[in-house]
């Protein structure tokens, strides 16, 4: 059994002076989608709070959803303050993390991590800055920097619990025995012979072409049955 | 100075069936916060598409978007065709790669690559997975898989230009374009129909697998030329 990576149960994900109810859904529905759990709000629209924990299918994480006056007070818990910028000039008085980086380390810590995310407007201002010790950045491209909200959030919840090490689901398939891909070639072989496709004289070049191109298909098992099942119907038809 | 990447000018992103106005509008603004352009909508819900593009704001990338009817007219132009799930019990008949591999193996093509996103509701069908030559999963929860559309895209895209530098090989041979190996499916279905091998009330069932199977040889596009010369001239002996 896999244990939890700390981070799920270290992060605070915290919303500064957030407008839109369907951001502090779509952040909420983000953190469920990557298994964190500790959403935090400082000043948010009241309305959109509001609107937000009572859209349908509003989740646990919503209902459980704490609300703070002040960033001070949203991040009295926390060892490491981050935040999220699009960074324009303003910001470059803190040090800039690009988000990988800024994700190792966050997942290094054995304290709580607060995560902070402006409004949607303009983002986290000067006095919001001053209580992170430094500062992410997601690598969009030079002219395009302002992101939606809760994909910015999504990305980062994202790259937090991306995990190095075995990246692919196993391949169950077992691959095709060289008798059964011999058995293709013949059967195919046989039906280009009745249909006309191989001339007398260019038989044995066909055939060679026809048994590397089998080849080439890297069949798993179950394709190369599958496949032959089909070409020894088409066969059986030509007599 | 760095050369852009391939893959931001290979890539087609293609939404299914969108029904969101406001999903069709993240997507886009997740595209030009990374850099990418081509975007291409399968029967979107007409007012959704309509108001996405009036809304203020609207990006270039939506005024340039494609509009089209089917899958197979969507991702002709494509090499690989990559669809993305939340993964059901009923999509392990396709191979299945974690998002950092698919991207890594995205990035390595020299050909188009779609990347299919499915309805808000009920994501891809069958039918549309069969057009895929593989399946890309974001590692989420296990209990909490079902995305939000314009919070998928973002995380698929920032995975797909992470990296910086060329990680992999490119592939030698040119991959068979979308358009061939739909020729070869409909040659295959015929040859199949006529020999007997589909029954009436299975037809589409077989063609779905037929479809899948032909996708999953991984074919180059000399190899789909002479698989789809030797199929063709068995259908024609069976026409």
């Amino acid at each position: 059994m896999k244990l939890n990576p700390p981070i799920l149960t270290n992060l605070r994900v915290v919303l500064v002076r957030t407008r839109n109810p369907l951001n502090i859904g779509a952040v909420a529905r983000a953190m469920s989608n990557f298994g964190f759990s500790q959403l935090r709000l400082v000043n948010p629209y009241e309305r959109a709070f509001r609107e937000a924990r009572s859209a349908v299918g509003a989740s646990e994480i919503l209902a459980a959803a704490q609300e703070y006056k002040t960033i001070a007070d949203a991040v009295a818990d926390c060892g490491l303050v981050i935040g999220a910028t699009a960074v324009g000039g303003r910001e470059v008085q803190h040090p800039l993390k690009r988000l990988e980086e800024a994700a190792e380390v966050a997942r290094a810590q054995t304290c709580g991590v607060a995560l902070l995310f402006g409004s949607e407007k303009v983002g986290l201002s000067n006095d919001d800055l001053s209580y992170c010790h430094w500062l992410l950045r997601i690598p969009t491209t030079r002219d395009h920097r302002s992101m939606n909200l809760g994909q910015a959030v999504a990305i980062c919840l994202y790259e937090l619990v991306r995990q190095p090490g075995p990246i692919s689901e196993p391949r169950q398939a077992e691959t095709a025995t060289a008798t059964k891909l011999e058995r293709m070639t013949a059967v195919l072989t046989e039906a280009l012979h009745a249909c006309g496709y191989m001339t007398d004289e260019a038989t044995r070049t066909t055939e060679e072409k026809t048994r590397r191109l089998i080849r080439r298909l890297n069949l798993s098992s179950a394709d190369a049955e599958l496949l032959l099942g089909m070409l020894r119907h088409i066969s059986r038809k030509f007599g």
